[in-house]
């Protein structure tokens, strides 16, 4: 059987071009001599269209687009992921559902039947978990059809009460089909190659897997669509981060294979390679889908905003991105050399604007109240702020979107200016904690020198005050990072943690410093994810609360 | 039988504070003789504890402490609410539970089976829904004891499978207790009346039903306890917005009895003065948990800074809000008059420092960029954003949060500055449509002239450019408000919007306008919920999309 899988990048209810991208596809495919081609789950709206799922003239939009792209299967099926009405009377009233196309017509619509709702998912907030199993039936050949997460109930203690493979396993199915939407993470892609094998090897079938690539503002799709052999092979892989149309052919030789290699998973692993190609395509989708292609940042000529500049004119173009220096009294010299260096070897446009007279003007504002106070945290966040105005009207008045260069580090422990450095229209680094930034630097100048080594071997600083260090206020990075990974990530208790070896001071220290910054993080801007655990829509934290110790 | 109602403030992962509010409510119960006494859903970890949940270390504290309040229930028994461990193999790791206690020791563990996961409600992501049914026993009453969502399975097309009154009904209950956690807004409390007498006349049975009070930043809990008899008419219920406990008596005069009137709902009628009262109790809980006793904002002598300071002075006492004038060339003469007349009326302290110097540093420092290019939307946003650093100068300075005063009818068209009049640490307005923040000010005037006329009266205007009011950029703020509404709280789509008489171009440039300002809202404060729909966590829309026309 010759199946095409169909790798795309759609956009959030944008039916029009989401359905010519699906349509141009079919008909590829069918020159190509597929019987069948298969998109990603829920690619005729995009993933996630989060709220646009409760306005009935969306799902509307979508089932008159279905029809649209329903007539083009003639000659060839097609199995394009969208939401259906729910029309038991009971439940959601929608299904996360894939629809197999053919002869013109919709000729049967699977529904999804495991609904992540953890992490950055909210699919029980739409669909209605289904629990029909049936098989579609094309040239002969039974596909169990089934969509993303019904193949990953594999966990010790199972989430799900349901396992619709075992369900479709005694129909006899020839082949599993799975269509996806399934995030970037850095190890996501080991642990999705990961779970087909074993659902290959469990069941004995070979798998067609087609998920998502691109951005879709945090959320970051890599791609990864393939297709194995009953042992778990994999036999055909589209390239990551790329759209593409690949045709398998899917005959005996893919059975009765011998078991692929096991694939282990260290968990700190964190590929800087992928890291870093997935927030290339982050902010390129960013831009492009908000219809942008100018980038505006603050450069400090410290490690983060270099970094932050680099990835954004890799991802738009180094004439497209402009760095501005805002240096204060309290800028040392390297400051403004390390930043231009940047910027010259980028060949990037840049400015050099003081902060110094509207920092002086209000200081001269306030000083009928400040009078005799000494400078402090409010004059440290003064200069940020007084950058971000620039920052600010340089991008509304030149239609630049400002990128945000805080770390995660920095979110965690709130060691950043709200409304100041923490500003920008996407934060490119926030979910990357300082000792990856320092790996992704390296990377970045892995055949030359692209950041000068000076931002990456200086001792980072604010530069808010005389001589400051972020060690004055932080623990080393090193220390920090660790310990974060483990209470955000592996969401490890203050108990758990000391338990396992951190000292009881830092865990209470850097544990208040994470949660009574939610404040602030509640007001950032969305981050791209590359970790299983990133801020935002993925950690729902309580603002206002005690424990442990806010 | 004699049941006592316990309706109180909790904070969300104080143990200490939650487990001794708890103890001294049973302790009191017991004085008056109670035999059982009724907490709230979730109420010893306060309600929603988010992705604390996912905390070992978290439950783990929480069993600690209903062994410490099972202990104190001799002579009395107790309902608390509390997550429980899922120990069934399967499944989510947890069941949102009623903890009966009883005789020194925890007796039954009843969990929840209905599990919301729509608007605000994130239950799914932590809980498993039970679907096991049991009667708890005391003094030889049986109780159907259910939790929240359980009985609100009314809809026409039911949104759940399960009807978990319909599974106890045949073990014959005495009476029904619902414990709930279930937040306000202006319809919530003659819905929840409706639904307790409309289950109450189904089964024919009494019910006590127990709510939470308190705000958790946005969501604000109003309490509503009753006690209804067979026929749903209320016999006992605690003030709303107050903390109390109550015993009542449940005897035979409570069956048998006549049907009450039927509970009649106007979608609009938003009554004014529930909305006062929930804002109030929103800032004076954000402030009390947060540690904080002070509030400043921006004075600009409209009606959205006059009404959000006297609602902050009614929470924190006015000696504790400070308003800020900061004028600029734009200002009106009017604007500063009625802004002190205001802070006067409250005897409230008030400063006035003007934005013109910083203005024009701004203007210097980016002359060369913007040389001759007109006055425009990057210099309207500079005024704004000048007046939030002072303000934000202030707050870090002299120990102030700062109070967002953008209206719902603003945020929801983007009619506002990011990082300018968008900022504070939480927004008070930001669920009140501007008309309905005409009738708070009207309230707020009921008996004397708090809020000066004249900010009443005159047209809106943001004041950053000659002459400039709101209907210059807004539809008049009657009709877009209605028009929001439809979009809004009830989800109606653009062509369903135009069929029911609304003109298309206004509802294509409005949908447009809310759609295209996701980005700014999702960096805007936290905002006290009071409808059934308010920007933030109950309403998850993507950021970059086309659908409609963004």
């Amino acid at each position: 059987m010759k199946i095409a899988l169909a790798q795309y990048n759609y956009v959030i209810g944008d039916f029009e071009k989401n359905t010519s991208i699906i349509i141009r596809a079919i008909t590829e495919a069918k020159v190509m001599n597929a019987e069948l081609v298969v998109f990603a789950e829920l690619s005729l709206t995009a993933y996630p269209p989060g709220d646009f799922l409760e306005f009935d003239d969306f799902i509307l939009q979508a089932e008159a687009a279905m029809q649209k792209i329903a007539v083009e299967c003639v000659g060839i099926a097609a199995i394009v992921g969208a939401p259906s009405r729910n029309k038991t009377g009971r439940g959601k009233p929608l299904f996360n559902s894939a629809w197999f196309l053919n002869d013109g017509k919709v000729e049967q619509i699977v529904h999804k039947s495991l609904l992540p709702n953890y992490d950055v998912f909210d699919e029980y907030r739409y669909f209605e978990p289904s629990n029909e199993f049936s098989i579609i039936e094309l040239n002969k050949k039974r596909i169990a059809l089934t969509i993303c997460e019904d193949i990953w109930n594999i966990d010790e203690v199972p989430l799900y009460n349901q396992f619709p493979l075992d369900q479709l396993a005694p129909l006899q199915p020839d082949i599993i089909i799975n269509i996806a939407a399934s995030p970037f993470h850095y190890n996501q892609d080991l642990l999705r190659r990961r779970v087909l094998r074993e659902t290959a090897l469990k069941y004995g079938l070979p798998i067609v897997y087609v998920n998502h690539i691109g951005a879709q503002t945090e959320l970051i799709f890599d791609g990864g669509s393939l297709a194995c052999d009953d042992g778990g092979n994999v036999r055909e892989s589209l390239p990551p981060f790329t759209e593409g149309l690949k045709v398998v052919e899917i005959d005996d030789s893919w059975q009765g294979t011998s078991p692929a290699d096991v694939i282990h998973i260290e968990e700190q692993q964190r590929d800087i390679a992928l890291i870093h190609n997935a927030l290339v395509l982050g902010i390129r989708d960013y831009f492009s889908k908000t219809g942008f292609s100018k980038a505006i940042l603050g450069l400090s000529g410290g490690i983060d905003s270099a970094v932050t500049m680099v990835l954004a004119a890799e991802a738009l173009g180094s004439e497209n991105v402009r760095g501005v220096m805002l240096p204060s009294e309290f800028s040392s010299a390297h400051s403004i050399d390390d930043a231009r260096a940047l910027a010259i070897n980028l060949g990037s446009p840049y400015d050099l604007i003081s902060i110094e007279e509207p920092f002086k003007s209000f200081g001269a504002a306030l000083e009928p109240l400040f009078k005799g106070m000494p400078f402090g945290l409010a004059e440290e966040n003064l200069q940020a702020r007084a950058r971000a105005v620039i920052l600010m009207a340089i991008s509304n008045k030149l239609g630049y979107i400002l990128l945000n260069t805080s770390n995660k580090s920095e979110a965690a422990v709130g060691y950043g200016t709200l409304y100041g450095d923490m500003c920008g229209g996407i934060s490119v680094l926030g979910d990357v904690y300082k000792t990856d930034v320092f790996r992704l630097a390296r990377y970045i100048n892995r055949e030359r020198e692209i950041i000068p080594l000076n931002s990456i071997t200086k001792p980072p600083s604010a530069e808010l005050r005389p001589g400051q260090k972020d060690s004055d206020s932080l623990p080393e990075y090193d220390v920090l990072d660790k310990l974060l990974f483990q209470y955000i990530e592996k969401r490890i208790g203050p108990n758990d943690l000391i338990l396992s070896g951190f000292d009881p001071t830092l865990v209470n220290r850097v544990l208040k410093m994470v949660n009574n910054n939610e404040w602030k993080r509640y007001q950032t801007p969305p981050i791209l994810r590359v970790s299983p655990k990133a801020f935002g829509m993925g950690r729902r934290m309580p603002i206002v609360g005690k424990y442990p110790g806010f």
